[in-house]
């Protein structure tokens, strides 16, 4: 692990994504995405995806336009990101949706076909707290779950969001997979030789596995059986038919959908709503921890104490191999520019 | 266990109901939810709930007006049930919505103050997955969940309900507990005198306990952590406080809320969206069953099978206890009437 200062991290970022032909301002929506995830503690969703995104615009090419609102109610609308990077796709979102709920109360919006990966629902999740609104989110992706009694790989890990906004910005945030196990998690136990524990991964002739390479051609189960899959279901197919696009995609890795029903709680008549949420996750957060456990915590806690320290600190620790992919990647293009 | 006619039980129903003061209209709407549970396979819900309503009715007392609507944005509308049942409460809510959605595409409506119980969400969620419609649906109840970490009841056991319809009445309709076990279940085990399977219930001093009488005075444990956690605690503040209600009831049985997020598919410009959800869970339910299964079904599935079985059959199998404590609760009225 290294020891890098946060603003020479960003640069790192902002350069590798300019130099390959990103818009200045998607490069900036892209390198914020990533750079608070690193420093919320979810490396999974951080810098590591740098290299992702840079080699899926090396394969795929890239769209420097806004996504395109095909569809347009109001208080619906849907966006075709035309092949845009999911994080650029999903801040759109997050943008229509924003601007649209402070005259409708309730909107949803949804953005399809992009690549890469929109990155994690939590980032998104943050800016609706801040801005004191409910979102109920999720985003599918290729099949990588079993139905609770099925072998074959069905749909994404899925994950569905939930931002609960309070009075002083202390809500919850709540970014969860809907497989027993995160797709991530089996990539770093394999990296470590680690083994899978028991009933959370499928081979690909459906027995029980503890061998973390079995995730590329078996299957992961479902988080807590059919309520798993059925969460997970109903955002492959709000994220994909409902959006027009595609559910169960078994090889395709440029049409997953992402989806924000986002609820402005000023509309429902309770001029105390954050005050009684605040109220209600304190009084949670105060409650006794059972043995074994040193606190009680409210999702989205742990990250927002990360964030804050890590900015204070002004440095971050990043794994060696993240960051000399992406030197790598910096050094090569300049080659190629070269050349 | 009896076996009985549908209509024989629906009428000691009606009856129980309408002795009880109960006007016609709101007898109908309580038959019907309880005997489409019923004859669903789903008795936790079913008949065992009479008497419970009908004990409801006797301690509180019960309103014999229609839930007001106190809040009215024509997309969003929060009615007030003022001590109504709930499950009267929640088919006003399911009305609510499917007058509104027409126009909006996008509705929330919540009701808040019911009594006794408002039943199943899958009773709603059915009649939205007949109408073509998506739902997202919650309701809260009185503290039994603890935190993840925690050992106090903080939150009930708030199911998370969804509705997705397809194009032949074969869409997902999931009714989801977010406690690691149902507490009709635990009540079920209490009766046989079983064993709770272990770390789904901590003892009153915050210990794991096997014990299903530890439930009264103890806590079950969120299902999957801090997932179900989140889930739970989503249902108990948007049936709570944005409805104006209580959140965190330790003691207050007769202030639940329920909340319905209703989307209009049709809206969103997909013309083959109820054949394609059709297509996916059949390629789901055609899936191969992995060893120790027999077959792959989609949340609903089950429920749908019996209750048209039970309807051919006409007849129904009712635990012994239930139908004694029915008759007893209908003779009891007859002699307080006649005294």
């Amino acid at each position: 692990m290294t020891n890098i200062a946060i603003e020479e991290l960003k640069t790192l970022c902002l350069q590798l994504l300019t130099k390959n032909n990103i818009r200045a301002q998607d490069a900036e929506i892209i390198t914020a995405h990533l750079m608070e995830n690193e420093c919320s503690g979810k490396a999974s969703h951080g810098m590591v995806r740098l290299p992702q995104i840079i080699r899926a615009i090396q394969k795929n090419g890239v769209s420097n336009k806004d996504p395109e609102i095909i569809l347009d109610q109001g208080n619906i609308a849907v966006l075709e990101a035309n092949g845009q990077i999911g994080v650029v796709a999903g801040q759109f979102v997050v943008g229509e949706a924003i601007r649209r709920v402070m005259d409708h109360g309730l909107v949803m919006i949804g953005v399809r076909n992009y690549i890469a990966t929109s990155g994690s629902m939590a980032h998104y999740l943050k800016q609706f707290v801040e801005t004191g609104l409910i979102a109920i989110m999720g985003c599918n992706s290729v099949a990588m779950v079993a139905p609770p009694t099925g072998r074959e790989r069905m749909i994404g890990t899925n994950p569905v969001g939930i931002a609960i906004p309070a009075q002083h910005n202390d809500g919850m945030i709540a970014d969860l997979a809907t497989s027993a196990i995160a797709y991530g998690k089996i990539m770093v136990m394999n990296e470590r030789g680690q083994d899978i524990p028991e009933g959370l991964l499928l081979d690909k002739d459906g027995k029980p596995s503890a061998n973390p390479k079995d995730a590329y051609e078996g299957a992961i189960l479902p988080l807590a059986g059919h309520k798993g899959f059925s969460l997970g279901l109903m955002v492959e197919l709000l994220a994909g038919p409902l959006l027009s696009a595609k559910a169960i995609k078994k090889d395709d890795f440029n049409s997953d959908g992402l989806f924000a029903i986002v609820i402005d709680p000023k509309k429902f008549g309770n001029s105390e709503f954050y005050e009684q949420v605040s109220q209600a996750l304190e009084q949670i957060r105060k409650s006794p921890p059972r043995e074994g456990y040193n606190e009680v915590t409210i999702a989205g806690d742990r990250s927002r104490t990360l964030l804050n320290e890590n900015k204070a600190a002004g440095k971050i620790t990043v794994a060696d191999k993240t960051l000399e992919d992406i030197k790598r990647l910096l050094t090569r293009e300049n080659r190629h520019v070269a050349a």
